[in-house]
């Protein structure tokens, strides 16, 4: 008997001690250490699975049913976050540990937990109706943590067997155990290097000190000017195509469990700092940012030592909403900073991956044109049941300020849109250590989605 | 017969093959083993040696001669900056490389090379002039590189034991293997580290970004403030005590072979950065500074990480000239720091060891009292003269950038002037990757050294 009928938490287990992290080429046994295993689970669900190569991890496409069926795509990816500052965890990352009621390593929650529920789910129901009416074309990709570098190649090549009527996704946030969201709309994102150089190697600051520019100085000098005192990003058309929110998202949002104070306390912040005229709460969800996510140069180390270095780095990601442009705002952003750096240093801005923001008006709602397929219709009204019977509340419709890039271009691309609805809380530690996937949500979560599978046809 | 005697190179080779890293104390027993091998130098010369407990790494003090004799104390220090980053090293940073006419290694210019000198000059002295009447007491102390944080605490104690007519010090720099400076001055320091904190733990940058300032954000704000857009300090009182240099200074430093150009090709840099109103090489020696030794905070190592990091730092150092106090001028940039910190993060700053610049007026030079010792009078005068026979031409007289915050401690305390012959120049890479001493000066500079101490009796 499969795993994921005997045992999803073993299975969840085995998949989060392959330890692969896309972002470092050291763990490349652990990222095909995943991929295989998910390609397993999948050909014991009776897929036929190929893996599509591309310039980093390859992509695993699986498909079963007839074409002439409603055609539903899943989507996953099987790369998980860097562990780092691993000092910081409690147990080891790639050892899957239980503990209060939570499965604790890197990638439980992002995304292998929620792959198993899909997988556990469709087990029964493959079990129960082996001949169940509904095309099903599974993709799960390696690169996601990476910003998916490969996929839009891979979208542009293959799009007509990723032609479907919706696209079932979990790779997003819920507030709580007992509240799930369905994501109506995710923040794009582009992401760049700066790199400013000085002297050809380290000075001592004493010998040489005043005569030349601080790379430090000169990158600290530029990454400062794209905020002004109140937060708000400084660069040149920044804002321009950015689109209020829709009132019913407003209205949406205050449904949500989750008070300022709460979010503050889990946080660990004694304050918010949301651009001017938002909530925090609000900002997460429908503001664009201009983030640092690392800074260094010079000593690092302990104690101190005199250096002037020889250059200095920052990596810097955007976080988008509609309409804003990857391309274009990277573009803008790059400028601002290549205009901002003193003279007197040599800077570089490499742009990497990005992708837009995406945002889907659920059927019905205000806004939404009707023209939305059967299966997507049907889709958004069973999960809004199931969920409620699983998780005894209605789903709440709301944007959420992670970023699944691809999950615009398979829109654009392939004209699917997505049925996002989110398998994550905050206590989970996303991106941070300690992450864990909460065992009763994946409980619930398998028992809806059963339901959700079993009623869609 | 002692190493000092029969192969100076030798002794060095032993000395820098110690690890003697005062900033990490993984190196303490590198730092032991330089402290005895410099023990057993002295020892061997005759000296009485003793050994000074202080909180971090014991001062050695040894002494010889009749205390109704002139009295000459030496300084030095057995102590070495970290040797990060390893990896732009041509060879290991502790095993001693001998490559055209220069020995490499972490110290061997700093301050090892120059402690060797006196040491073997003194050596082929004594062995000829075994009642050398000059009183001597050598001043060997381990923690210069972390800025001398024991030496003022065993200043006040023990200054009854230092107690002279000069101090020697070979710690200081000179142009060229061919042109000798006499340092007349030395930048004082202050040194500080600024830690920002924000979230209790990293934070995906996704799903909370917007919600709270980065701390990285918050720290490059502060810091940037600091400095406007031509360099300047912008810190509330910073220049005030500032002292313009000499007439005669300028006249001196006219007088430095190097060019602007050869020192832009030197550092790698097509611009220089000093303060308006000062060449490069003015800046480097008349001005103070408030420099970037290192920043860093979030993710640090290969492809990105979106995080929202918990903390980040600065550390900070400051070059200070006469008449700036160390301690005013910390607490001055302290306040600017924090007064710049957005409130929205919490802020800490550190204050460091540090210590005051030094100036003195070579006796005879417009501006000197007349009030010197007969024995200062005589050295400055005499090494005036070996230098010219032993390097070709007269040494200039200039202060440097570099600090040696305890020459202004014992100036201070004990009363001592200093007579600093600076034998190391740019090209030995102080602080910085393949370190290395002029074997050239290091022949010459013994000979001259013999003759100033045969010459001064």
């Amino acid at each position: 008997m499969s795993i994921l009928l005997k045992s999803p938490i073993d299975a969840l287990r085995q998949y989060v001690e392959f330890p692969s992290v896309s972002a470092d080429s050291k763990f490349a046994n652990g990222v095909k250490g995943a991929r295989e295993f998910a390609c397993a689970r999948l050909e014991e669900l009776g897929f036929e699975v190929n893996l599509v190569p591309t310039p980093i991890n390859p992509i695993i496409l699986g498909t079963r049913g007839d074409p002439s069926w409603p055609r539903l795509v899943i989507y996953g990816h099987y790369d998980v976050q860097p562990p780092d500052p691993l000092d910081l965890w409690s147990s080891d990352p790639f050892t899957a540990v239980e503990r209060d009621g939570r499965l604790y390593g890197r990638g439980a929650a992002d995304n292998k937990g929620p792959q198993i529920v899909h997988m556990a789910a469709l087990a029964r129901v493959l079990r129960d109706i082996p001949d169940y009416p509904v095309h099903i074309t599974y993709l799960i990709e390696g690169e996601e943590e990476i910003g998916s570098p490969s996929f839009r190649g891979f979208l542009e090549e293959h799009k007509n067997k990723l032609q479907g009527d919706l696209l079932l996704v979990s790779d997003t946030g819920s507030p709580s155990p007992d509240q799930l969201v369905v994501t109506t709309g995710l923040r794009g994102l582009c992401a760049m290097e700066v790199k400013v150089f000085g002297p050809k190697q380290d000075l001592h600051s004493g010998v040489h000190g005043g005569a030349l520019l601080n790379p430090l100085q000169a990158l600290m000098h530029a990454c400062s000017s794209l905020h002004d005192a109140d937060g708000r990003v400084t660069v040149p058309g920044f804002y321009d195509a950015v689109r209020p929110p829709e009132k019913w998202e407003r209205k949406e949002l205050a449904k949500l469990p989750t008070t300022e104070d709460e979010y503050a306390r889990f946080l660990g912040v004694s304050n918010f700092f949301p651009p001017p005229g938002y909530s925090s709460l609000e900002a997460i969800r429908f503001c664009p940012t201009l983030e640092f996510n690392g800074v260094g140069g010079g000593y690092q180390g302990e104690g101190s030592k005199t250096v002037i270095p020889a250059e200095a780095f920052a990596k810097i990601t955007c976080r988008l909403v509609p309409d804003q442009k990857s391309d274009d705002i990277a573009e803008k952003v790059k400028k601002a900073i290549i205009q901002a750096c003193p003279t007197a240093v040599r800077v570089e801005v490499e742009i990497k991956g990005g992708g837009d923001p995406y945002v889907v008006i659920p059927p019905g709602k205000p806004g939404s044109t009707g023209e939305e397929t059967d299966l997507m219709k049907k889709a958004f009204r069973i999960a809004e049941d199931c969920i409620e019977r699983g998780f005894g509340s209605s789903p709440i419709f709301l944007r959420e300020g992670g970023s699944i890039p691809i999950i615009q271009d398979l829109k654009e691309v392939a004209g699917l849109d997505s049925l996002m609805i989110g398998l994550f809380t905050n206590e989970d530690n996303l991106h941070a250590p300690d992450e864990s996937f909460h065992l009763g949500i994946m409980d619930r979560a398998i028992h809806s989605f059963e339901s959700f599978f079993k009623e869609l046809v």
